[in-house]
């Protein structure tokens, strides 16, 4: 009768067990909820809205499809997703540093501010921070300069995103393990901030004069401890154990950035998905690691209406997200990975009315170089030919470098389209000398050289891609997700409920 | 001791049933997957993008907190969402009838096919279909002529949209129970159908006549028993158990479809809001029930690219939605409620290059009427001064009902914006001529009355708005859902897969 007695008491403490495991599931059928996020991957593609991310797999869909349907890239292969409302504080657009310290704390706070409340008075803890202090290894890796908003909203706490240097101080006295990507702004001191709201706030007046030439900010670091690395020889020889390593692009872009996909050339430059892998090498270890990754300069390129541009900063993030899934893939019971984005650049519209219902995507192949290396060499041929500027060159540039005017590639120009080149290259020279822009002229070419610009309007609209603006915009963000907590992504809520779900799967 | 071995198996048994209790559990706890969708509630914004979707919370938030932050929608609070490409079999970018066939079959197709596959052959059964044949009662529902391609792929199946009394034809043999919104386009036949894709497809040569003057539609639903309602009072009387009913709206718009809500008079017009309400009174009963709702002409206002009106539709939208809501809180355990659109149309962009990072959403209360409202009142004018027109009073016609030249209200135009105007109106007398447009022209205007398009436009821009076509494009869509299977909404698939989703839910 004991015997008896001891079999059903078995069972119900199997039962027992089972049930509680049964209430522990999500609705993958995966047990989530017990599990730890041991290893977590957050990946911020700057600008990049839901179009941004569609166009790319679009592109990849036309080349091999004739202009129809996508090739799915990996972060759309998630299986958890939903979208998010990002506005700041003090404005419904938000910008890199209210939006980044929103993903990055839980906290909506005021435009310009690093990891502060919107008052611009108290810090706020960070994720990175927060799994820092639980013994995770903490990675920034970014295709920007490491001082710039979204990677600083990780690791500093400051009143404005112009406070680069300080930014850069914050950096050194982070205790992260592992920074990689672009260089830093301002080393040697920020000189002239001229943030008017932030000096009002902060009861400076506007335009105050800062100190210049401080320590320069590799001497700081290095006094913290970090090691500086900058060639791709170094960088392949770092190993698992490397601790407070800072990884800088070896050819270093404008704003101290990685050079543009596009113009990316795989012999010189580390790509951000080398950056990643490298990342996940040097912090594997027994209490896990925190990675942000950000594409920094989907958000330049969609400012600039290049969607060639965007396609291949998108696909180059997309790689980073690849290494974090074949890391995954290894232990999937112990990873979180979250690809999302800040907020969306230019109003990136998937068809343009020139167009009327079709797309040609593949038209963007013809495209080589980036808006910002197209400008560089047109200054150079103004400087070589200074005074004796040909029309006919200006349009021999275009076709040699965005394809337009070229039959051949299904790229001919209507006469009007040639005129609003042959314009935007007048245009161009007067650029040069700085005319002050009026409304109209901004309409047109926004800051840019209006004849790289023009280029790019026309060669998204032949594509079928048309924009609304060179600046954000507050269309709502996705996110999508993979692993322990992934589920807790699906719905529509708001930037600081994302970092809040961050942080409290961390927690 | 047999009393101790009846407490241990009774506690076995409560713990038994607990754990499968746990297994059937969805990541919000609640039991799911045991639990059938005997209410399904299945809405489609015609053109709702996530820009379109959020710009009316935007619009509500505007109002309220000094242009910032959203006040969200009804559709908004749903718990679970995710994305879809949307692509057609032939063109990237896709056309309601393509569109509406995936959602409504789980197939994807050609363009301009209803309910067939692509090569226009066979026919596809649909979701409502399935419903009826498994004696849910079905109802549906369009602010939209109820012969029109969204709501025909759900009942008709016919090679190309363009057959409105096909599918006319095909609705009065469907026995479904309900139809509301529209009326009927082309009741006396289809005469010249000019789809040549289509006629290719069935081997007739393009453009060939067909027979005209067939009987009636109405006079063929009432055949098969459908009894019609086009009146509000004899709306009102309706009640439930009534059956095999065809509402229509008492004031007609163009295209045979329900008065914009910006237009709408609560006192003479059926609000979509309350065809849903009425829907759910008739086709209540112990079965359960199917419905679609569709909200068709946000659609229609986006082509136009004017931000008021498709505000105004989808806060009309909305109000469906709560209605399926306020159902839902009654009859959670038994109810399915998705959200969603068929494609994005316009390319709308929630910021604008003239307005940099600024927003005022709120501007947008100033217009009074819609583009269509707007267009007629144009028409109007120029009847009546025949050849006296005086760009003046075309002028104070926009100040009126776009609030545009009004400084008190925020509204004035810069010098530039006032010549688009004249310019427009110019124009607009040449548009009355049925002048064959060039490309440059229709890159301004579209198919649209220059004058009324250009005020859409700077109504628009001076909100922070953009749009990038007439047309529809290939965005994503934004897909939300609650109660029973909603949580196998998140994640980013394709439009097929949403309609097999649906359908596997029903099945």
């Amino acid at each position: 009768m004991m015997e008896r007695i001891g079999k059903w008491r078995l069972l119900v403490i199997l039962l027992f067990v089972v049930s509680l495991q049964g209430f522990a599931q999500d609705s993958n059928g995966k047990n989530d909820k017990n599990r730890k996020a041991k290893y977590i991957f957050y990946f911020i593609g700057d600008g990049m809205g839901l179009s941004q991310a569609n166009v790319a797999e679009a592109y990849l869909g036309a080349l091999e499809n004739n202009n129809n349907g996508i090739k799915k890239l990996s972060f759309s292969k998630l299986p958890h997703a939903g979208f998010f409302t990002t506005n700041a504080t003090n404005r419904f657009i938000t910008g890199s540093a209210a939006a980044g310290t929103a993903l990055a704390t839980g906290y909506k706070t005021s435009l310009n501010t690093i990891a502060m409340d919107a008052a611009k008075q108290k810090p706020l803890k960070t994720v990175a921070e927060i799994a820092r202090d639980k013994n995770y290894k903490v990675g920034i890796v970014s295709s920007v300069s490491l001082n710039h908003a979204t990677p600083a909203c990780f690791y500093a706490h400051q009143p404005t995103r112009n406070y680069f240097y300080k930014i850069g101080l914050d950096l050194g006295k982070s205790n992260f393990n592992y920074f990689a990507g672009g260089g830093f702004r301002n080393p040697e001191g920020d000189g002239k901030v001229d943030d008017k709201n932030t000096m009002a706030n902060m009861g400076m007046a506007s335009g105050g004069k800062l100190k210049s030439k401080e320590t320069h900010l590799y001497d700081v670091v290095k006094s913290h401890g970090y090691q500086l690395i900058n060639t791709c020889k170094k960088f392949s020889h770092l190993k698992n154990g490397d601790d407070k390593i800072i990884a800088i692009t070896p050819r270093m872009a404008r704003g101290e950035s990685l050079p543009y996909g596009i113009d990316q050339n795989h012999e010189n430059d580390i790509s951000l998905a080398e950056f990643t892998k490298k990342g996940i090498e040097l912090l594997d270890n027994s209490n896990g690691f925190f990675m942000m990754i950000e594409g920094g300069k989907i958000d330049w390129a969609c400012h600039a209406n290049d969607a060639a541009t965007v396609i291949h900063e998108v696909l180059e993030f997309d790689k980073s997200v690849q290494v974090a899934l074949d890391f995954y893939n290894k232990h999937p019971e112990e990873t979180l990975i979250i690809v999302t984005a800040d907020h969306e650049t230019g109003g990136m519209g998937l068809g343009f009315s020139g167009k009327h219902y079709e797309s040609e995507l593949s038209l963007l192949q013809h495209q080589n170089i980036s808006y910002e290396m197209f400008e560089a060499r047109l200054k150079q041929y103004k400087k070589k030919h200074k005074g004796n500027y040909k029309v006919e060159d200006a349009l021999a540039m275009v076709k040699k470098h965005f394809g337009l005017g070229d039959e051949s590639k299904g790229l001919a120009l209507a006469d009007f389209e040639e005129e609003q080149l042959k314009e935007a290259f007048e245009k161009s020279l007067i650029y040069e000398k700085k005319m002050k822009y009026n409304d109209q002229f901004y309409l047109l070419y926004g800051s840019y050289d209006p004849l790289t610009v023009t280029a790019c309007h026309l060669i998204s609209q032949k594509a079928g891609i048309g924009w609304t603006t060179f600046s954000h915009t507050a269309s709502p963000i996705p996110v999508r997700a993979i692993g322990i907590g992934g589920e807790q992504f699906s719905g529509f809520f708001d930037n600081a409920e994302m970092g809040s779900k961050v942080i409290n799967i961390l927690d």
